[in-house]
């Protein structure tokens, strides 16, 4: 038997429909705080993806060549897709621009809970300005549209790249081995960070200021503990962020994130019922599109894992509405097929969801049927009651029947 | 500077909000049908598509490996992806299953007017019955869709691959030299038709009759010129889309569609307007099931060409709705920054779509950013008015200015 291919999944239609309310949640959010949506190709040339992120993204790609012997690759995220847009269509454009997206992301990896290499990011990013009032505005859309999904136990934590850059800088770390004792740092792996940072000429010392800088964590107040623009930088985001009444992240000045691209504040958002794998939410201000031919221009983003954040409101049992269908029609006998069409017909241009027997079910069996697929209103056509131009309406909740004119039906059905 | 892949497309927010406008109406008829959302990977076995097309199939595909060296491809079409997902999860569920998806689809061809190498379709299904109900359903639905996007001008043709299989029997063509020439037929090719007749033993007259057959076209009186059952399925067919109140497609018995897997009612909408390339939607009753490893189960459904519907409407001068953003709050000066962020907080959880200045710009400059992201309504906090908790509202479209309390935005740029 033919199956998806390993790591992807078929969305079948009761979690499509919990998958789309979800998706519009996000989106109302990220379109009443002005960010506009643009969708990319589902492959873009592999390269870009390298310039990003490194030579290493390769062994997780899903590569392959086009008729003209390019190297393509299927995305596996979207935030350099949606700054190369930004150079080739919007660089001309009014600052700031503020743009969202979702779609599919692919990442060639063993598959495991959480974790599948086809997934679904939602995104959006903040091009062209570089202000505390910037990254405020694009952590409180985060942190809203996590609140607004319904997420109830979530933890947000915010921080900026500088402070740990400038005490490496101090401790004469060369800049090229930077990355990869960040990194070692961003996982609090001390065990593993010492070594580099000792070949690198750190003293104990240092060292142990750096390891404990990564481990301040708090409220606004531990940002007193450390000096210069960075601690001002973050008290002015903290500012807006009060002021739009959106709640404060903690302080953690551990949050260094994967990638050398960051170049100031930097955030993430978990969701602890997820254990291990509790990243929902992760973003920073950044330069991407001089790496892609265009000018250096400042940008803010972030990118939920909506899979991610799928399974944690799964695990809080959070419920979401359900669009029943509203009416299900049934002729009584095959002299009534064509009755039943026409009173089918009309209610679904009145705006009412119909369906019908297609099936050539008697009666009993239709009705199951009605019942098995959920509708809201059973209308039985025939009978007596056609030659006066009324039809049986069954309310299915209550079990209650009353005759009625066809005519009549929409505004029943829709006053239910 | 990098660039999309050729033959994709970047969408930017004007573009993409009538693209998800068009997406929406396709989607609440499909629904108020009694059809509900699925989504397959974006790739699957290559297998799967050379199963339901043939071997050519692979000219036109994405094709890779993955790393446990299995060949896989990016759908070209959601067809078989639908009735492989059917068989893996569906077989057992009530029939008919009533389904649609929507979705990008790839194929490697050379891109011109029209055709993209990565594009959209919407489509739809029932499966499980094989009714003239069943197609009268499917049918309705797809016009019903056309309409509904408001295009003006197209032109929908029904025909049963029965009658032209009937007759090439008749003529005693082998059953594998069929689908060849039935290509060529559908493509109304007489030229090229008749010497693969000729060599499978069909007489010139035969032939005539045959090409005579597939320029038969016509409203519901054509049927009586052929006899059998095709004819009398076709004529059940009308009468349930007339009594659905659906415009009767015209009967064309050469409809014949390119593919083999096809059992009986084809049908096709074309928009003229379009020229050469001008079919938008393409569908017929069918059975896949049993070549992906499930039981033989009969469908209907139909395929929409969504980039080619969009060039269609837009050919035709359509116009859609747009969503301004309500508001945007400007600072008179820098220490009302903080105000003005608690002022687009509040509006934002009112259900008020609205911006803010995140430049630091000047109010003029400000103002000018306002009017070119196209907001109705400008709010102005700070000054004097501010003692007294008021703003300045200042509808863009005609110019008017007002004091007003903050507690009172809400409603008055809701009641505009």
């Amino acid at each position: 038997m033919m199956q998806s291919p390993r790591g992807t999944r078929d969305f079948l239609p009761d979690e499509m429909e919990r998958r789309r309310f979800y998706e519009g949640v996000l989106r109302q959010i990220a379109q009443r705080a002005g960010f506009r949506e643009i969708q990319t190709p589902i492959f873009e040339e592999a390269e870009l993806f390298i310039l990003r992120s490194g030579p290493n993204i390769l062994n997780e790609l899903y590569a392959f060549k086009d008729k003209g012997d390019r190297d393509l690759a299927l995305r596996p995220e979207m935030t350099a897709p949606a700054i190369r847009s930004f150079v080739n269509n919007m660089s001309n454009d009014p600052k700031p621009i503020k743009i969202f997206y979702f779609g599919q992301c692919f990442r060639y990896e063993r598959p495991q809970s959480g974790r599948y290499r086809e997934f679904f990011q939602f995104g959006a990013e903040i091009i062209g300005t570089a202000t505390p009032q910037t990254d405020a505005e694009v952590i409180a859309a985060a942190l809203e549209m996590v609140k607004a999904l319904g997420l109830k136990g979530y933890k947000a934590r915010i921080g900026h790249i500088g402070v740990l850059r400038k005490q490496l800088l101090k401790a004469r770390i060369p800049e090229d081995e930077m990355p990869e004792i960040l990194q070692k740092l961003d996982k609090k792996m001390y065990e593993e960070a010492w070594p580099l940072m000792e070949t690198a000429g750190v003293s104990r010392e240092e060292a142990e200021l750096l390891f404990e800088l990564t481990g301040t964590t708090g409220g606004a107040e531990v940002l007193s503990k450390i000096d210069g623009e960075e601690s001002e930088y973050l008290k002015e985001v903290l500012g807006y962020l009060s002021a739009m009444g959106t709640d404060a992240p903690e302080i953690d000045l551990g949050v260094v994130r994967g990638l050398d691209y960051y170049t100031g504040m930097v955030f993430e958002i978990e969701a602890p019922v997820l254990g291990a794998e509790k990243q929902i939410c992760g973003g920073g201000s950044y330069t991407l599109s001089e790496l892609f031919g265009g000018e250096k221009v400042f940008s803010t983003g972030f990118a939920i894992g909506f899979d991610r954040v799928l399974l944690a409101l799964e695990k809080e049992g959070a419920v979401h509405p359900t669009n029943k269908m509203d009416a299900y029609v049934i002729a009584v006998s095959d002299d009534m097929k064509l009755k039943a069409f026409e009173t089918v017909g009309m209610l679904r241009r009145s705006g009412i969801s119909a369906d019908i027997d297609l099936a050539d079910r008697k009666m009993a069996k239709a009705m199951k049927h009605a019942s098995s697929v959920g509708s809201k209103f059973v209308v039985i056509v025939g009978g007596e009651e056609m030659k006066s131009g009324s039809v049986t309406l069954r309310d299915m909740t209550s079990g209650e029947q009353r005759l009625i004119k066809v005519a009549d039906l929409p505004a029943a059905i829709r006053g239910h």
